[in-house]
């Protein structure tokens, strides 16, 4: 399989100028040797917005015309109906029946198309409406597009810390993993090792790589995780990328997910949601090493922000 | 009275670069017609380590030598112990007896000495320590070097918002008021606003702008106000500042502060301390004019984020 090079990151990055927030790096809490990367501030609270943005750029005018479509309940199905809306593209974002009201109108809010499919076949939905009406399917991590476009994540942070020598992204589907690994592998092969971090209660990417091909924890035992936007598994596609180019993977229990939340934002005004609190945590719980007293050698990528209201008012009052 | 010119805050920007976190343009709340300037991401949670840091930066070899003084227990003193350990330069805080420890341990933790004082002399004893060790006093806000440094705040929004025509930002000693009031007053005279906000509870300025002359109210009557950050008046070099540039100020209920913080939170992923929400807070109560579909047009500085864990904890559960 032809992986995502970094040529094609840099030339996201360019159609991203003025699309996308360049979040700065920012001190962790209090005595942490880390920084952060708060793509929580992107538009839309993570920084699903940037691979959306790449993907509907690299349209042609007549598709642009035609429209989009995806199957995500979740950050990436608000970043592609804001992305598509910003370039005047229609978007249809197929969401499974029982999604939590709140995002679904977030996404009409966008002017997205909803249309509810039952959980099991929403994927095969998108699929047909992609044929039928001449949509142009974006997947949330499936993508060559997509997940160049979230390696911009890492280019900026390769410009914003010429000292960094380790970065830190949570593993979902792994498009941010393979994005900045390849930024970070190809433009510094030696220097910048970029490491994944799971929960416990999600660690398929470790186990996939581990054996050498994706294996999908089924979905009974990953929705045990607070973490619900890295509860599925990787791609053919994004193992490649991290198979060739990811440094490590460690895990992380649900207490020190929740403790990280607490953390973040009692100690460095960021509001991370679970997922998004998953780089910080690894380094909390000591699980990665640092560089005393060289917070810029270290950067948490915290990649989103979208905690449900009553969850994150629990964990800032456990802080 | 000479004041702060549109170069003396252009020069503060050039010095501070590399020391500030260039903090970026984020989405408002939902459906809010204006953009934030999170400076609760500067290291110490405040826009307090701009003026901190220009003022340390302008001290001659043998005054950094010697050291600086300060009296703040709050977002200046740890802004000030930070700017002076990165310069260098022994620094030494006079903290009220009875501030909270917390407060007192992280001004410690950044290598700075504490001398306690009963609060009713605190300025006397850092005006005390300036003449007999020699220290250079750097007030909080009472001086054109940290005006300048502050100004930086605005300087960057009109740089990131071409479009931008209304800056709103909490008023407190007055010291960030008046320095992005300068910034866009001189920079343009015409196009853009600057509104000031104050809790109903704390509304000293505006009540000194009404007279013409710098009022201050009581503690008593400014300490029932959570916005803990802004309970202080103008001097008369930031009332100065403030009668020829500000063009407008306006006061915000409790209510409406905690209001603006659970919403900020929830709804923008940004921790504000409630003086930090002030600006927001105007915003979303509707007392001061947006531009319907441009959010560009107007930024809230969120002005810091160290808001006390519990009273944090509380507010974002009610939000």
């Amino acid at each position: 399989m032809e992986l995502v090079t970094a040529d094609d990151v840099r030339a996201a990055a360019t159609r991203l100028q003025g699309h996308v927030v360049r979040t700065p790096l920012t001190a962790g809490p209090p005595g942490a040797d880390f920084l952060l990367k708060p793509e929580s501030l992107q538009a839309t609270g993570a920084f699903k917005i940037r691979g959306a943005t790449n993907a509907v750029a690299l349209l042609g005018p007549g598709q642009r015309r035609s429209g989009v479509v995806t199957h995500s309940s979740g950050n990436h199905g608000q970043a592609l109906a804001l992305a598509a809306a910003r370039h005047g593209a229609p978007c249809t974002v197929v969401v499974p029946e029982g999604a939590p009201e709140v995002k679904v109108d977030r996404i009409r809010a966008l002017g997205a198309r909803v249309v509810m499919a039952p959980p099991r076949e929403r994927e095969a939905v998108a699929g047909d409406l992609a044929r039928t009406e001449g949509l142009a399917l974006i997947p949330p991590f499936d993508d060559p597009d997509v997940i160049a476009g979230q390696g911009t994540v890492g280019l900026e942070i390769l410009e914003q810390s010429p000292e960094v020598t380790t970065v830190v992204v949570p593993v979902g589907g792994g498009g941010l993993a393979s994005g900045v690994s390849t930024a970070a592998w190809t433009v510094h092969p030696r220097r910048v090792r970029v490491i994944g971090v799971e929960p416990e209660l999600a660690a398929d990417a470790a186990e996939s790589l581990s054996v050498g091909h994706p294996v999908t924890w089924p979905p009974e035992r990953t929705g045990r995780t607070m973490a619900d936007g890295v509860r599925v598994g990787l791609s053919e596609r994004t193992f490649a990328h991290l198979a060739a180019r990811l440094d490590g993977i460690v895990t992380v229990t649900e207490d020190e997910i929740a403790r990280a939340v607490g953390v973040l934002a009692h100690g460095a005004r960021v509001v991370a949601e679970p997922s998004g609190a998953l780089a910080a945590a690894a380094l909390l719980a000591g699980r990665i090493d640092t560089v005393p007293g060289r917070p810029e050698a270290t950067v948490a990528v915290v990649s989103g922000g979208n905690a449900d209201p009553g969850l994150f008012a629990r964990l800032v009052a456990q802080g």
